[in-house]
């Protein structure tokens, strides 16, 4: 497409990861954004090279999404396919014609779900543009109910849990800070984040809900927070060692990492449109030492 | 095991039925009743008869349950094998024994949960002392989020549903009728039952659920009723046409059986203890042209 203009789409995206190496595509395994470019050269495979997409959140395998966030780029052929009237009826409006193609293609029913597409504001970028990303964490432990029609999303523990306990501990680590203990090491990649929320909840059916929300998170750090979390209410970790351990900056064993089973990324939030760009160019500068072609996992 | 004092228990269940041909064991099907006495033939492999299953709502293939109950009674050698303590642990309650054992079977994290195994008061029967049976049916219909992990136990439906209209429809129906209008038809089987509550209800996040309680349900009879107001709720049948189609008390093709999918059976309920043994006489008496091996299908 070289020097077409082109016009950039938000893909609102929800998926169960049970079946999915992850959401980066990779050779020869499921991935989402694989089957979703997938489709998207399948709509687009008359009209030239066919749109890649930027995600917000690079989920782990097994890690689902209801509030996932991708961006394309379509150039005029491209928009000029979507625009074109089906069996007689008026001519459709492009973006929502995506969704329903893609969700046509992808097949009702399945575990990948176009929730919306429409027109991105000028300087939106969804990896770059986003203040914060919000992720939770199911647990039915031995004191909740076991709902078999929950459990793609839900990771089972076999003894019981003290969330105020849990909660203690989590209140202590809110703020910006180096995360290093808490997550798997990418060369060059910070370590530093800011992490606005971290509550724990037992809902009416017993199972315990962990909210977290951070600007971004760095690789596997929801799940080991959440798993020194695990440990703090089961006693094995004293309340106090969960900021030990961060402020030692060094990987433990004290803890295990949590499956991908119960992990979904819920919402991504983005600012005002006026300062998509901004926030946009400060968070590539700030991110500057890392490979801008292979994005860091936010899990 | 003859002539052995029994002694009854009541288990609690949870499965999803989307990898069951329903809960009735069936030869060389794959059902709920059939795993878990398979189980129970394990757990009682050197005591005698291993126990069969009653159940309270015998539900199709498919068809979920998060509230479904079972009986079962066992024998002096059963009961005294539940009480033996484990590795120099103190012997056992015999009945949560019974639950962490048939978990232990059918495996963590699988489709068939026991979720409490307690002594039933005397004169219990989990299939004729029920007062009432509650089951849910919920649908994505165009105006819903589509979530895929709650796929399993939700059905999508393509256009947007009028709850309003369905509700209006819904409660017209109420009271102690025929149903065979709404029933799969089984020779010598009443089709007259109290429906005790119809209502449907739009979430948060757009999901239609319905909600349906009765003394029982006659084969079929929640998947017609939905199917029924979902043809109201789209327009294609006329606001009092479901009262009609039941005073005709014939079979029509002016509504469709909504798929298994969607459809959860949640609670049984019983009568206080003092009454259990008066409600089961009754409810014997009034199926009495009913064979008594072959229990109703009550989905």
């Amino acid at each position: 497409m070289t020097d077409e203009p082109t016009q950039r789409l938000r893909l609102d995206l929800a998926y169960d990861g049970t079946k999915f190496a992850g959401w980066a595509r990779q050779p020869s395994l499921r991935t989402v954004q694989g089957v979703l470019e997938e489709a998207l050269a399948t709509v687009f495979q008359r009209d030239g090279e066919p749109p890649l997409l930027t995600v917000a959140g690079r989920t782990d395998a097994g890690v689902h999404a209801t509030g996932q966030v991708a961006h394309l780029d379509l150039g005029p052929r491209q928009l000029e396919r979507l625009s074109k009237p089906h069996g007689g009826r008026p001519a459709p409006e492009p973006a929502a014609a995506l969704a329903r193609r893609l969700n046509g293609i992808a097949g009702l029913s399945s575990d990948v779900v176009v929730r919306s597409a429409t027109f991105a504001a000028p300087g939106f970028d969804a990896r770059f543009s986003p203040i914060w990303r919000r992720y939770e964490y199911r647990i039915a432990d031995a004191a909740a109910d076991r709902n078999p029609l929950h459990r793609l999303f839900t990771t089972w523990y076999p003894s019981k849990l003290d969330v105020d306990a849990m909660n203690t501990a989590a209140r202590e680590l809110l703020g910006l800070h180096d995360w290093a203990a808490y997550c798997r090491p990418r060369e060059g990649a910070t370590t530093i984040r800011e992490l606005q929320d971290f509550r724990w909840s037992r809902g009416t059916d017993g199972v315990i809900t962990a909210y977290l929300q951070a600007d971004a998170f760095c690789h596997s750090m929801v799940r080991a927070l959440v798993g020194a979390g695990v440990a703090i209410g089961e006693g094995r970790l004293s309340s106090g060692r969960m900021l030990g351990i961060r402020e030692e900056a060094q990987r433990t064993s004290e803890f295990k990492v949590m499956p991908a089973q119960g992990l979904a990324l819920v919402e991504v939030g983005y600012p005002p449109d006026e300062e998509l760009e901004a926030r946009a160019s400060q968070t590539r500068a700030r991110r500057g030492d890392e490979q801008v072609d292979r994005p860091p996992h936010l899990t």
